[in-house]
């Protein structure tokens, strides 16, 4: 009864009934289109050209017509998620709608740890059971257990059991006992197997999600892998994809499935990768911010996205991995590192982790930037964090050109202040297709340096060039012309595009100036900046501080860390005392609700400007503007 | 593809494909059909009529040639398990094929026990979370519960913080948390449900399955139901199931969803009864012997069943109902009793618990009768127990006209011994169908009694009356004339049954003398002697004693409990004490393996005779004999 749709340049074709979206038929047939409100007509990124405009599809909406131009109304454009299908269609996705082989950052910083998995492996010979001993096979193993390791009240999982005597007697009694956290028998591998023990360790980003493959003998990674969030079909952001996740049980459990399938991707690729089986791993650990590991675990988190914000669960959790049905060994264990509060979740913890924030001396800030950028401020004695919410802007979404980090992304951008000649680098140096984040940052940075734009972060429309153009959009500046572009059209960054940003940098750095006025810190009290997460090691963190996302720290002090949320799960998993840190940093990291806090809208206001409101908390960058011969043209108007 | 066979009178169909047998399709039509061995050929039990001698069955096999007689052949009789299928047939199960809707004994000894049961509800007000107090929705309700309830180092089930959030706000922050062995949430229920707190125990027998639904709140038995192990299917006896789930893994599930399934099928019942909801539910204790306790668990029972015997689990077990299928709360938990060695398993453990042996200064004997026979000896100092494989005589099997205690089963029965006259009872007080055990232990005794049998069990075949005669099976006696019965024929004892019976008293007597022996304890020194089992309820103790199932004490200190292993199921379901307890019988009971025993043979001889070979020891018993002027014909000959 289905119609027929196929997707170019694929060729992909699927059997959809009549009624469903074009983005739905997307879906189904597993195509790469990007879809960032998760099908609400919002963000206006799912285009696709549906090749015959006949019968066969439903009329334009009022949403296509505000988000398409007329030209591309004429090409037969359409969005995705609004175009109902009545019969059979060809569709094209075109390149710009299509989110490409990303290239993520996944790699961390190290700290030494201790290897002390709270798996371990025990080769015994069990004496075989006669009449004259008659003991049961579980007390003989568990006895053979204590008299030679001196493992006390050791308990057995029932599904070890279920196959205990065949394995003990077919294994000739030589058996390999694999026990959890000193108390727990998850396993009995007949022969000596205790060179093979294997461990998982996952952040679960709003965006992506990345694995890591360990030795549990040597804390050695195997292998790594990232996919992107498959949720990211259910909205982009953590907020629609709550409200998704909130509509009922069936849609709460089908994005869990989406996770935990991401997840299963990966232990594939790992697997494949190295040779290890799916039973040989006995332990993963798990970070991601509230809402990631509430939907992880299947936990209506709809409560997380109302004041006053309370998660279902902050402690630490371990679940069997047959109750999640991620595809490791069905007795291992699937802990979920502890949460903060609010949006700040295990990932923070496991930053502060990497980071040791919690065992030094001096001040330090972290910001783990993503779709929500966490700040944390502290030391030893103290430890301050907030979740911001800066969205999807730096992965690309909101932008005109936007795109993530992927092939033919423009990453980096210099414009020359004299005649604003743009220079510019794309990911796998092949002709443009949009602008990641990092260039997005540095194209601001750059044109506020060549005055192209004031500290409103408004075009200043004296300047006479080509690039400065008034588009269908209002003013735009063109960073790459047509002809240099893999797509046919200019690149532009349009003022929408830089409102967009500055809506973004001035949540973190909002964030960042109400922990430091709670602490009572200033910015020469910060010893080291964090910057973490996959979008953090692309930027150029000075273009970063000249657009203000943060305080204005000497350069030599930000210190761009990678995926730190990652290594902090790994150190989580390989150290039964970095969990204990980890529950500590948990009890001791105090939650600031930036919403209820009386100086945030100001503050907020104050921080969308570029660098910020009050220039004298950004000496440096005034320096550098001056000796650009850049005035600021109006004196800075200060809000607080 | 499959073809049609109808079950007459029932005139149920059911369609299978060419090739089963006509058990195959009886099971899949759910017909109620007698299957002793199985299915291997062996116990002739499974007869059927085929009302259709064409050529859609296969021919007659060599088993069947000798099982039947040619009369039977003559009328179309068939093995249900040897005839093949080939095409539709119409099939009718003979009134002495059916094991009938059963009668049992379920009513156990009352032993006072004071309530404290493993779950405990806890009725609190959770203060809802705001913006000075951002806990987790965890963290609330454990601190609720440890200032309200001093309720420490509480953990909470990964499948009850699903919907916490939910379940929290949705009541009003008003809830039930039901709290587990005071460490485990395994509920959180809105309002106030403490008033609502079940749990069942279950006693799992080779024969039937009896389980009892309590008011946890009370201790009260609201309802009672059983049915026969549907097991059964799988061999009447503990080791064709055991052989039957060694084949592989498949054959283990089945057997085990076989029982799960009975189960099942009981609580369905126990529910109905009472309107309990099965999520009320929270605890199930269950006992039965080694085999049925790992057929339970799935556990592959194969090595139970070789020397030495040994068990694979041995303590007792607590196993979360979803994960064996149990149809309570799914966050249940499941108790297996702990077993003693080799068959001897839970269920001893259990009367040794009812019966309070462990705690007595007097000694006593307990024998839980079944297929198994267990035999305890002791006191609070020292105990013994072992297993007799009494096999199923008892209950029908390898008995001619043996059936189980159904309607239409003569029950008691009197033989006049001037002129052989006999008194008979049957079930229902219907026309005969068959004997039950009870019965079959009456005849012998008033045989032994009229001196129509002598010491050997031998029919004495100068006595002159039509009731003895000689059959097609040899030597038989009749106890109905075919005119009285509901099946058309005489229903007589063999000397076939006779051999049958003493077999089955003859384990269990010397599993009595082998312990006695071993603790040095004579008839005198026994202060009570319990009856426990399902047959052992209906067993007249002065006819078990004639014929020597038991040793020759006084009549006024043998005491019939009943199910015995079902009170103690209830006990360890209401009381963690008694859970304790039970672990300490299970360490302390010394498991005494007759086959081991160097004189087992010799006594296994001499307890063959009637009532034993060493008359000095039955002096009640001879003196009666002489009163009804029976003298004993030759001097007993004694093997010691």
């Amino acid at each position: 009864m289905g119609v027929s749709i196929t997707f170019q340049p694929e060729g992909k074709r699927v059997e959809v009934p009549p009624g469903n979206t074009i983005l739905d038929a997307a879906k189904a047939a597993g195509v790469d289109l990007i879809s960032i409100c998760g099908g609400m007509g919002r963000c206006g990124k799912c285009r696709v050209i549906v090749e015959d405009k006949g019968e066969n599809v439903s009329p334009l909406t009022e949403i296509e017509h505000r988000l398409l131009s007329d030209h591309e109304i004429s090409l037969g454009y359409r969005l995705a998620c609004q175009a109902i299908i009545k019969g059979p269609l060809p569709v094209r996705i075109p390149e710009e709608s299509r989110t490409g082989r990303q290239r993520l950052q996944i790699e961390g910083i190290e700290t030494p740890v201790y290897l002390e998995p709270s798996v371990k492996k025990y080769f015994i010979e069990v004496p075989p059971p006669n009449l004259q001993d008659i003991r049961s096979d579980v007390d003989r193993l568990i006895d053979t257990l204590r008299e030679k390791y001196g493992l006390e009240n050791l308990a057995i999982e029932y599904a070890i059991l279920k196959d205990l005597p065949l394995v003990l007697r077919e294994s000739g009694w030589k058996v390999t006992v694999v026990v959890w956290d000193g108390k727990n028998i998850i396993g009995v591998e007949p022969g000596d197997t205790t060179n093979r023990m294997f461990g998982c360790a996952f952040d679960i980003g709003t965006t992506k999600i990345a694995g890591y493959l360990l030795d549990l003998n040597t804390g050695r990674v195997l292998a790594v892998d990232s996919l992107v969030n498959p949720q990211i079909l259910y909205g982009e952001d953590v907020i629609s994809r709550i409200a998704y996740a909130s509509r009922g049980s069936n849609e709460l459990s089908d994005i869990q499935r989406a996770v935990i399938d991401g997840v299963n991707k990966i232990l594939k690729s790992l697997i494949d990768k190295t040779g290890v089986k799916s039973s040989e791993i006995y332990e993963m650990t798990v970070v991601g911010n509230t809402a990631m590991h509430h939907l992880f675990l299947g936990i209506c988190p709809k409560y997380v996205a109302l004041s006053p914000y309370a998660p279902a669960i902050k402690r630490s959790i371990n679940v069997r991995a047959r109750e999640l049905g991620v595809e490791v060994n069905q007795n291992g264990n699937i802990h979920l590192l502890p949460l903060i509060g609010g949006f700040v979740g295990a990932d923070t913890v496991a930053v502060i982790l990497a980071t040791r924030i919690h065992e030094r001396d001096e001040i330090c800030m972290a910001l783990d930037i993503g779709t929500n950028t966490e700040v944390v401020l502290g030391n030893k004695r103290e430890i301050l964090a907030c979740s911001c919410a800066s969205g999807p802007a730096f992965e690309g979404a909101h932008i005109k050109y936007g795109m993530r980090a992927a092939s033919g992304a423009i990453e980096k951008v210099k414009i020359n202040p004299e005649n604003l000649d743009v220079e510019y680098k794309t990911v796998d140096g092949i002709k443009p297709r949009g602008l990641c984040g990092s260039a997005i940052v540095d194209a601001i940075a750059e044109m506020f340096r060549a005055g192209v734009i004031d500290i409103f972060g408004t075009f200043n429309k004296n300047i006479s060039s080509p690039r400065l153009r008034l588009g269908s959009d209002g003013y735009e500046f063109v960073l790459a012309w047509k002809h240099e572009t893999a797509i046919d059209r200019d690149i532009v960054i349009t003022q929408r595009d830089i409102r967009e940003i500055q809506l973004a940098k001035a949540a973190i750095h909002t964030g960042c100036m109400i922990l430091m006025r709670k602490m009572g810190v200033k910015e020469a009290d910060i010893s080291t900046l964090f910057i973490a997460g996959a979008f953090g090691s692309y930027l150029n963190p000075a273009s970063a501080r000249t657009i203000g996302m943060y305080p204005e720290i000497p350069l030599e002090r930000v210190k761009v860390v990678g995926n730190a949320a990652g290594t902090g799960a790994r150190m989580a998993l390989v150290s039964n005392s970095k969990r204990k840190e980890a529950e500590e940093i948990s009890k001791s990291v105090k939650y600031i609700e930036l919403g209820a806090e009386r100086d945030f809208q100001a503050e907020f206001f104050n921080s969308h400007l570029i660098p910020y409101a009050d220039l004298t908390r950004y000496p440096e960058t005034m320096k550098e503007l001056k000796s650009l011969n850049k005035s600021i043209k109006r004196p800075p108007i200060v809000f607080l």
